[in-house]
């Protein structure tokens, strides 16, 4: 059986209590989509909007958090992929600008955790399975995002969905946990809460808002997107789920005819990610997007998204008490 | 936004009503582990059992029904996976036998469905996507069972995840729909439930049972099993989800040198999974389970599974309505 959920118990939800934020809704900070207009949009609205620093230079950094802080006065925090960035300068930044709240992801928690909370700053680490759940556990981090196999972007090597890793998760910390990947609407919130998820994380839906830095192109990608659309390739460097393209196809063509992880890299060349999602290259560009692309029919302001949400989550916890539910 | 869910507003389960049955709960038809016993005891502890005779000649499955009916007064069925066997024949075996209860799958449900309602029999389809269950709906079947990717055994080619997938087939019919793929405890019950599910299908966790037929070997290889120890192969053939072992090695290492789908049916061979599953040769067998094997620790009985689960999803239930869900 599974350990008991400590959490449940709790007079208040864990997430909006750690963050002081009104709806335990994270935007996921994605590279080219997660600047100062989405992060203050969603910070505004409720949830908490994160900076996605991983396609950002420093000086880029600083400016857009200095720009985000013009724009709400909110609680919002920095997305900082461990292994693709200058982490020290990264971190720096963090300091100095006076950011309260950062995800790592992509590398070893334990690097970074405590510099961080010495100063007063909130921690939260991304992992795809319950043994990086319990290192970061052990680190000593503030909560604990679980990502599933249907999230966008960059993955884990397991291709555990998040139906099943909430499960495994749950039995080996007691921090807070948010749910990532294939959450984007208000039921999917419940579901995962029902899990064990104190809160969750939301990539694609707010990649395709308003108020995303995402280009204009790749919005109505999304938007026309249906099942099977995307894939998770690249599995032999390192996992990262696409929206089917031109590019994506030369991928898999190349992977189904068994290219090695060199040549492999010599077709994912350099910047690809910024030619698709942010010059609005649909063809040639890397377009990392989640499987709930599926789901999303329209590009909504950032406010009707929260709303919508957060509305739909209402009515379906009080449904779970009709007899539908009951026997 | 989701159409409105109509079932929601029932004053009954649409999954209990629909079968005459406690619990919404269906064990998968699992080749080499479905047959009387398992059946039997699934549907004495208030769910519904399934034959799986996809690994069955005529004459065993006239036997196994008929054995069935000895150990159980309550309502089973058959599920017959439409393309890989006789179906007339075992059509025919299901109308002569009295069975009330079909679960097609691997196939089209406009085939069938109506020869069989016509017997007053009850048919529910299994399907991958979205666009399968608009046909399923439009051929009439009685329930829909909507599989995710991190199911065991057969499996989608656009390796939609189970929550992905709920939102996607609740937003095409009105019919009730039974979830399936990564579900072995009752919050992932409830979760799929609160999604728009009006009852689940349990494969792995029944696989591993004490009344299973499937080989001890097996069974305990299921129990071992930890995150990542399941992928999801053979794509250029037909997606089936194989627990690692020297088997799927070689076939992942013959899919990642860009084998074709020749190579590949030669390295599957024939009778793989009976091999595996029923002789209990680990090493060389197919093992058909799903992502779910690493929640499993134990071989417990029918009863206490069930069981097991239905308190698991009470108390989920009730726990919904505590403050940590409240903001």
């Amino acid at each position: 059986m599974e350990k008991e959920i400590n959490s449940i118990f709790d007079i208040k939800n864990k997430i909006t209590e750690l963050f002081g934020i009104k709806y335990p809704i994270i935007q996921g900070g994605m590279i080219w989509c997660s600047n100062h207009q989405l992060v203050a949009a969603v910070s505004n609205a409720g949830g908490l909007g994160l900076l996605g620093s991983g396609s950002m230079t420093p000086d880029e950094l600083v400016s857009e958090i200095r720009k985000t802080k013009e724009l709400t006065s909110k609680p919002f925090g920095v997305n900082i992929p461990l292994l693709y960035i200058h982490s020290d300068e990264v971190m720096n930044i963090i300091v100095n600008e006076g950011v309260k709240i950062v995800f790592t992801s992509a590398g070893n928690p334990k690097l970074w955790t405590s510099f961080l909370q010495e100063k007063g700053i909130k921690v939260a680490h991304v992992v795809s399975n319950s043994k990086f759940a319990q290192k970061a556990d052990e680190a000593g981090v503030d909560a604990i995002v679980a990502e599933g196999f249907e999230a966008g972007g960059h993955n884990g090597f397991e291709e555990t969905t998040t139906l099943t890793l909430i499960s495994s998760v749950r039995r080996v910390t007691a921090k807070p946990v948010i749910a990532a990947g294939g959450i984007s609407n208000g039921r999917a919130m419940l579901a995962t809460m029902v899990l064990g998820a104190d809160g969750v994380q939301i990539g694609s839906l707010f990649a395709s808002s308003k108020e995303s830095s995402a280009h204009e192109n790749f919005k109505n990608e999304i938007i026309k997107a249906n099942e099977g659309d995307t894939k998770l390739l690249l599995k032999k460097i390192v996992p990262v789920r696409l929206l089917n393209n031109k590019f994506s196809e030369e991928v898999f063509n190349a992977e189904s005819a068994g290219k090695s992880r060199e040549e492999l890299s010599e077709i994912l060349g350099k910047g690809r990610s910024k030619v698709g999602m942010f010059n609005g290259d649909i063809e040639n560009g890397e377009l990392e997007i989640g499987q709930v692309s599926a789901l999303i029919d329209s590009i909504k302001p950032v406010k009707a998204i929260v709303d919508d949400i957060i509305l739909e989550y209402k009515v379906a916890r009080q449904q779970v008490n009709i007899e539908r539910f009951n026997f």
